[in-house]
């Protein structure tokens, strides 16, 4: 919630201080059930909001973070000095206008950042669930923020914004609840991750299983964490997100060492950036948030799935498909394989490549034309 | 050397019974001195011949091995089913024909199938080197082969012929001693890693040397090895080795489970094919061998150096340069630059890219024309 307001209407400004809530959303007398058979009978999400809601309660933007997101999307939190991570799109007079748009970001069940996932405490048995915590399906992500938006008052969206994870997730929304969404916006994402894209997926999580102090999940009840395999997972996972001209242009063969003084350690700068990234990810993520949501992206495929046929053909709801060309993770051959299936079910879809070097990270950066896009589209 | 004969001049066959052979290549008296600054006072290489050595002694091909090959290029030893790992391309009537050419294929210094690496004794202490063997340059291990050949009593060869990594050999060979081939057959090369090519082999390296087990690299003392690293790594990087389009043709997403019934552990066959890949790797690879060979891949950059333009000039080699349109570990790019840099200089190139789906790992297969390009070059 925007506690500082913003610059005044029309001029383009930045969201001051804002707070994250909590709120409870499924009990043992109302659990979530999921799609993979379990139940769970205790469910907090962890929300941030900006801007404010309308009379008619129809001017919610629903926000919808990737992998290793969170709920902290736009703002300052007291006390930190780092903005949200999609700050740059949400805020007064930004694409997502905060004086227009009542804005919820709210983290991902599964994930670490407060809402419900496996570290949470089972209460069955007052302990963690670790890898007791059921597998889960986008469907079950979405249920959980279906709930948040019931309880906020809120019966249909003006757009869910999705990247990556994100995007995916608002695509499942609109299949799950075909009366729920106006405007989908899917960026950098996909309907059905390719086989290389799940192998770098097995290798992130192999790399983290196989570390000793994975402790078959229940690491933290031994006090210790897989660091090891995290970073690994994380250093490899990064090279996915960026082009391999980013890379060139940013470090080049730029190394340390100078002439023939070798190093088997790092020394090259994009061994230094890979190992920074590498360690500051092991302060803000947990390795079971990481196995259970990577999994499930392996395993989306929604057009696969019986009922989303029929769902889509009722479906009241305009996507914007967005990819970007040096985006190899998800690249632009699978936004168009989404859209030509949307379309074939009679789904209005606009679909658009934007030129990027960036790769898949950028849906978090402003490469010409991809804000002006999102913003006439929520328009 | 070939025990068994060809199926006679003129048909292709396949070799048949061969042997390794080890051979003494630096002493005490005469060490290999290193271009780090080093010394290795006992050389040891282990080499394998098909054919036979012309009386003029003027039709040796050489072979260079890629990153974790070995001497074993064509033939079967006795008492296995497996043939070498070029044997499409090498034998009676192929490309490389042993009916006319003596081929000699010798395993690398640093490597862990025979010639001298990380895991041999020190002289020095009596004890394995480990992380005291010191770090490799390309030229040092074209400078433990050039000495084969001596040994051999060849003076020019009529071809060197290397895919990958061993293609880097070839090319650094033809720098150290312009008058040392006649032939430079380069495949699915680099004469200079990208960032890109540096990042996937850190991660590869953090992978084993972050494994508790690799003991600051003296495992070997420890009787433990590093095999969940390894694993990662090679898992890895058998990615880089494929395209996604072949991951698509050959798994798709078929996989093990039914329906809504996931699991974390391996479930689609892509997975498991990397499990095994993995697997498997750890039978036939040596960790600090990996670490010395990928680094010194990562350092190689011949035409950053003083005096290869004045080596090149006087060369008396002709190139044949060859990259896959679906390779992306070298793609093609990287293969034309090194051409270009090779004209610059007024060395003789042929190049040319061949359409193949089946990524890096298309130099050891048989897209259409390849393997009639080589035959034609050396011819």
């Amino acid at each position: 919630m925007s506690i500082s307001g913003s610059l005044g209407s029309g001029s383009v400004g930045s969201l001051g201080y804002v707070e994250s809530q909590r709120v409870v959303l499924a009990t043992q007398d109302d659990p979530l059930h999921l799609r993979g058979g379990g139940r769970l009978d205790h469910v907090e999400v962890v929300y941030e909001t900006y801007g404010d809601l309308s009379p008619a309660r129809d001017n919610v933007v629903f926000v919808c973070h990737a992998l290793t997101g969170n709920a902290h999307a736009a703002g300052l939190h007291l006390g930190s000095k780092k903005r949200g991570w999609w700050d740059n799109l949400i805020g007064p007079g930004k694409p997502v206008d905060t004086d227009r748009y009542f804005v919820v970001s709210a983290n991902l069940l599964g994930g670490c950042s407060g809402t419900t996932g496996p570290l949470s405490t089972d209460p069955a048995t007052g302990a963690p669930y670790c890898l007791d915590f059921p597998l889960l399906h986008m469907t079950d992500l979405v249920a959980a923020h279906r709930r948040l938006v019931a309880d906020l008052g809120v019966e249909r969206l003006h757009a869910a914004v999705g990247g990556s994870l994100g995007g995916m997730q608002v695509l499942q929304w609109a299949i799950d609840d075909p009366d729920a969404i106006d405007r989908a916006v899917v960026v950098a994402a996909s309907s059905r991750l390719t086989p290389e894209n799940i192998a770098f997926s097995t290798v992130g999580r192999e790399a983290i299983m196989s570390d000793p102090d994975f402790c078959n999940g229940r690491y933290v009840e031994q006090d210790v964490f897989p660091w090891r395999g995290q970073k690994v997972a994380r250093m490899m996972a990064h090279i996915n997100y960026v082009s391999a001209e980013s890379l060139e242009t940013k470090f080049g063969r730029r190394r340390t060492s100078q002439g023939d003084d070798w190093r088997l350690d790092a020394d090259f700068e994009v061994e230094h950036y890979l190992q920074h990234q590498g360690k500051v990810f092991l302060d803000r993520f947990d390795a079971l948030s990481y196995l259970y949501l990577t999994r499930l992206l392996d395993y989306f495929d929604p057009f696969a799935d019986p009922g989303t046929a029929e769902a889509l053909r009722r479906a009241r709801t305009r996507f914007q498909v967005t990819s970007f060309d040096s985006d190899w993770r998800f690249d632009s051959a699978q936004s168009a394989a989404m859209a030509t299936a949307l379309r074939d079910l009679g789904v209005d879809v606009d679909l658009a490549e934007i030129a990027s070097p960036f790769g898949h990270d950028s849906f978090l950066l402003q490469p010409r034309g991809y804000h002006e896009r999102i913003a006439a589209f929520l328009d």
